[in-house]
């Protein structure tokens, strides 16, 4: 279920935010791969999207959207994908080696944009942003390519994801800023107008420094979930997306009730407390106007394939029995909406997801 | 990917070994969730399945499938549902309440079976097996129900996914079986006929001790995963399936490989080694008849949304680079057939999912 209202108060408050920083705004698709969730977006002027995969990209370059990064490594052997989409958008792809630069740019037959990840401290992919002999050697690439245009540096700071409080989120913000205002210094007499990119919810949700910075990418803010609650991002109040599940059993002895809402439905994605608790979601009423505040003392302690357990107290164990229907507030938004494959508004539309 | 041949060698391996032991073998779909699969079973003279889902059960019954048991408990707002796969097939269904029973009647068009969960050691769902009051009001709702009629006992040992080694496996299925046991001697006088179904598959795949049961649920030995192969299940070489994942960057400092594979193809379902090391996959090469041992030294570390980050050592960081297509073994095969949706077999048949 998604609460529609809330998500285009979220939707606002980072527009609100981004063009108050000078910064574009690039919304990540993946957390709502859906072409009608894309609609809400382009009523308030979103014009430029990114997604995390290439058939992503496609599905919303159906639907028009005509300015798409792909915010993952390029994938060589998809250059008739990337051949389709780039004949109907302005495709920006990630680069970080000179090989698949050289590789594709054989394979294109139409422009794309090239971006250069660059690691500013997450560690997952991207060239380090101090490695100016490696960027070098992929921009050497992009500009011996003949279907290849440099367009600036793209950063993801997802160690913001590990980390709990405001404070903590800053220092890392502040760790990619400078980084990114760095390499701009090194590059921007070269390539005049390339652009900084940075992109996750958590730094954007909080920090308030992006001097420098051109663009911004958060995504998952449009729903929001328990992680990036207990990171600080946001309040339950917030969050955006509850799963419905039917209590199919309970056990007065555990003080546990059984919901048809398991890992397939969920995806096995967990949040930790401020006690340490791991858990995969909290429990809400549901209601005529969608869902009211978590219950105290309810989580969803384990899943099976189908299976959610949720661990209860004496005091709510009451609250329901089988037959009745109770919300779930998902750990991460993203791999629930991407198992549901589909999402309903509190007025009962459903709408397709890819 | 999935190694038709090896699944067929794991299926006649286990409908031998259930009639050995004088089992019915009733094997649970919820792994495959393909009519096509199915019809593999069909051709081998499986005639009774398993499904986890009421949605599951009707797939199935739209292909045909005259005998499912749905081993999950009843939902008793989808009666709409049950009544339609009735007309078509029979169906077995769980009860652990007598409410459920009440309810779920009154609105029955079609009869069905009633099969009580029990809990023998797992701790999930189920009434304790030796709960002989709260069986007994179960039992007096199916007997007063017009449409209900009871079947027998249903468990499913699931803490044997919990432990490692065969001996711990054995220990399991010991408390199992002698739980049905004492069951059975309670109540076969009193319903003569009444089955004891058991379920989970390292019992199944490791067990000889079966005395007294009657029918034999196992699904996950058509595939097997890490998970299966720690617990002492399988070997590696009788895992059917692989995820073919694109190499997409690497890093030389980290030995590390990107690969587009991640927490939505995978699962975020972990596997831990016997020296304490958790991971996503192993790693294999793809060749023309499928794929090769795991590669010793290389495993999948960390999962996105979309990425899949595999460790390597010095001596296996060179083995792929971008542009390659690897192999990846998963931690638990039902969730990732689950996200992929689609199996396609070594000769390149794809095979459609729920």
């Amino acid at each position: 279920m998604v609460n529609k209202a809330q998500c285009l108060a979220n939707l606002k408050r980072m527009i609100d935010k981004t063009a108050q920083h000078g910064l574009a705004y690039r919304p990540h698709f993946k957390t709502h791969q859906s072409q009608a969730v894309g609609q809400w977006h382009r009523e308030l002027g979103i014009t430029a999207i990114t997604v995390s995969s290439l058939k992503m990209a496609e599905y919303f370059a159906d639907d028009d959207w005509a300015d798409i990064t792909v915010a993952f490594p390029t994938n060589r052997l998809e250059h008739a994908r990337i051949n389709r989409i780039a004949a109907k958008a302005t495709l920006n792809l990630l680069f970080m080696d000179a090989a698949t630069v050289q590789a594709l740019d054989q394979q294109l037959k139409r422009p794309i944009n090239a971006l250069i990840k660059v690691d500013t401290g997450y560690h997952r992919t991207g060239l380090p942003f101090d490695d100016l002999t490696a960027i070098d050697a992929v921009l050497a690439a992009i500009d011996a390519a003949t279907n290849i245009t440099f367009k600036g540096f793209l950063a993801h700071a997802g160690h913001t994801y590990h980390v709990r409080g405001r404070a903590a989120v800053h220092a890392i913000n502040r760790q990619t800023v400078e980084a990114m205002q760095q390499l701009k210094a090194n590059y921007q007499q070269q390539y005049p107008g390339l652009i900084c990119s940075i992109g996750d919810t958590p730094s954007l949700s909080i920090a308030e420094d992006f001097d420098g910075m051109d663009e911004a990418r958060p995504g998952n803010l449009l729903f929001y979930d328990l992680q990036q609650h207990f990171i600080g991002s946001c309040s339950t109040s917030q969050i955006a997306v509850a799963l419905a599940c039917p209590v199919v059993a309970t056990d007065a002895n555990r003080l546990e009730l059984v919901v048809h809402g398991g890992a397939v439905h969920l995806s096995k994605d967990s949040v930790t407390d401020h006690e340490g608790l791991t858990f995969y979601g909290y429990v809400v009423q549901l209601n005529a106007d969608g869902w009211q505040a978590p219950i105290e003392g309810m989580y969803v302690k384990k899943l099976s394939q189908e299976h959610g357990i949720i661990q209860c107290t004496e005091a709510t164990f009451n609250r329901f029995t089988p037959g009745d229907v109770l919300g779930i507030l998902p750990a991460h938004s993203c791999l629930t909406a991407d198992n549901m494959k589909q999402l309903t508004t509190l007025t009962g539309e459903v709408l397709g997801m890819m």
